[in-house]
């Protein structure tokens, strides 16, 4: 009797590492009896339009060390991008590895069927809820408020859930549910068979900046990383996080969004208005704002602030100006295209097989060979990820004198068993 | 009776102004009977493909305060290019104003016949001169050693000027008297009617790096300013070069080129080889040792030596790497479009009205109405000067946290007379 192994994948930016990563990582196992645990993650730039504090490599070794057996990196136009398209992207590629039976998620609500409930309206949008919303629009309700009452009024008429008004807004407002809706669409979208399992988010919250809670979000850990107080770390961080967070610091890291203000105000001052918007998520208002803004550099931060609008939202400034920087253009294609191993457990190497024999992705583990697996827009795609690399390497070097290999020559992470 | 005031024209970069320069605009006047000089200056970035030492209007202070009484902005794109587009700009520019009745240029030869003469041959190329040069191409010289025999040739058969190869040669290889002659071929191939007069250069050389010397060179003073060792700047210094030298050391300058390190690396690694060569002086050659020599920045100036070969000249080299950092395209049109003033002295408005009236070329005082002014390719012109600017006092500002107020907005220097 063939007993196949299970293989759950996860999707996360491990920026850095933490106690609440662990415990996921260790639940998403135990849930599944998985044995296997892939992961596709950012690379050294992040959801929030950022710089990630350690870079991609860090991380990997992060992962690696505390149960994660192969690393992907989430190409940067995605990782960087809205949560629909990296949510897909994440969901893409842990689908057309072909070899993962599971994907798991945090979030704030854990209810897994709800979230599937919930993205099945917003992809099908039957005819009662759009006319619903129809409704609610016309009574003046912004967009999410009346989307919320739409759901809220299509989900009542179909299954009691417990919720109302209040309730569901804080749910669809919290940021690993509305992940985790992504997830789920994209699995519907791409009629994968990724089964999905949630798990309820522990301890600190998303945005909680307290250090002293039990596990401290990434937001606080990198708050203190801020102020030079390795120190005030939480004791329980996961250990090759710690040894690793004390080991570089000052020497690989930490990168901020700051250390990029002159290369950004370099960049904007070079090109024209009419040009920036051919940059992923700068609308016209925005290329207006920037251009009007553009005096000079307090901080890259500062800049963001000054650019804010009661239709511009921050986020979106953050992203668009990080697409800019990276000159990340506008994309219609939200499928993605290849899989670059940032690092795997030498028992891993079955897997990479698989997936190299039924040649579902085109698999990077050597960068110096992407150019002979990719076809030109893929390899253009590729080229993309290469220049944020050596761009945030380059940052690493005239911050702290310290060499990192060139992006062609720097082979995966690689934990021996 | 009605005496036609005449006018002097000098083609500078006053980086910075010293005791030469205020040598050459007396000499200009009181050889040609001038009352008024006309000066083209470069902006921030100079003929060598760095940036100046102190900005433009700093530069522009120092020449109304001795003696200058208009200074033009001779475009960034022409500042930075060869010896014979830098000329034949300068010269398009006097042409154009239509006031200007001399131009005056220091030499290492000082003799204005000569380098008539030579220009001459160089523009018409006659037929005895272009065999001649076949001839000893075919011997297998170089260009430039088979050229200064083909010219010797042509002259010794025309009027013995007392040359020989060794002498020629090194009047062809003296920097003013390459540009002298490429002033009297701009001349030439305009038809103007200004008439050139040389000034024998007195002193310090051109590459000449010994401060001791009298009149020293701008490269000594310059070499003084990168040891931040302002005592030892020459005592014959001119007063008001002397004067901005102590008031804004360490406030708007120095700027060198290796403060923009990190800027050229972040755009070469952003920039694609084939998309390299759109810029000026970039040569597919070129850009394909950038490509392959871009490890992680050292300093600005070892990444320019680090791609020298037999064939790349190292002013090749610099010119490249600045137009891409300047965003510089190649560009077929050497003729100069407009006139933007830097500074006037009050009594010079008079020379202003002359050539607004006759409409020689748009003269531009208030950069804000440029726009209007200037049809769409002379704007895009325009907006590389403005961009480069920027891009100055960007580094001022990120350097020494002193402000420039935009470009858009900065008025030109105006000296009460």
């Amino acid at each position: 009797m063939v007993i196949k192994m299970k293989t759950v994948g996860i999707i996360a930016e491990y920026n850095p590492f933490h106690q609440g990563h662990l415990y996921q990582l260790e639940q998403a196992k135990l849930l599944t009896g998985a044995t296997k645990v892939v992961v596709v993650m950012s690379g050294n730039f992040v959801q929030r339009g950022i710089p990630a504090i350690i870079d991609k490599y860090a991380r990997t070794k992060m992962a690696l060390s505390h149960g994660a057996d192969l690393v992907i990196e989430l190409p940067v136009c995605y990782a960087t991008a809205s949560a629909e398209a990296f949510a897909y992207a994440g969901i893409s590629i842990l689908d057309r590895l072909g070899f993962v039976d599971y994907v798991c998620f945090g979030s704030e609500c854990g209810d897994i069927k709800l979230l599937e409930h919930l993205a099945d309206i917003l992809v099908e949008e039957p005819t009662s809820y759009q006319l619903e919303l129809k409704k609610e629009l016309k009574t003046g309700l912004s967009f999410p408020k009346a989307r919320t009452k739409a759901l809220l009024y299509y989900i009542k008429g179909k299954e009691s859930k417990g919720y109302d008004q209040t309730s569901l807004e804080l749910l669809l407002n919290s940021p690993n549910n509305i992940l985790g809706i992504e997830y789920m669409k994209a699995i519907r979208k791409r009629k994968s068979k990724l089964r999905a399992i949630t798990i309820k988010r522990q301890g600190a919250g998303y945005h909680d900046s307290d250090i002293s809670l039990p596990n401290a979000s990434a937001t606080a850990i990198r708050n203190v990383l801020v102020e030079d107080d390795l120190f005030s770390l939480p004791k329980d961080l996961p250990v090759e996080t710690m040894t690793i967070l004390k080991q570089e610091f000052q020497k690989t890291y930490p990168i901020f969004r700051n250390d990029f203000t002159s290369l950004l105000y370099y960049k904007l001052s070079m090109v024209k208005e009419k040009d920036l918007t051919s940059y992923a998520d700068v609308t016209p208002e925005l290329a207006n704002r920037i251009i009007n803004n553009l005096t000079y550099a307090k901080t890259y931060d500062d800049f963001c602030l000054s650019l804010k609008t009661k239709e511009l939202t921050l986020t979106r400034i953050n992203r668009g100006l990080l697409h800019v920087l990276l000159s990340i253009p506008k994309t219609q294609n939200i499928e993605v295209s290849y899989a670059r191993i940032l690092g795997f457990r030498t028992d891993a190497t079955k897997l990479l097989r698989t997936a190299t024999k039924e040649n579902r992705i085109p698999l990077i583990v050597k960068t110096a060979n992407a150019k002979q697996l990719l076809n030109q827009e893929e390899y253009e795609l590729f080229e993309q990820d290469v220049r944020a690399t050596h761009l945030y390497h380059q940052m690493i070097f005239q911050k702290f004198h310290t060499y990192f290999s060139d992006e062609y020559t720097h082979g995966p992470v690689i934990l021996k068993e």
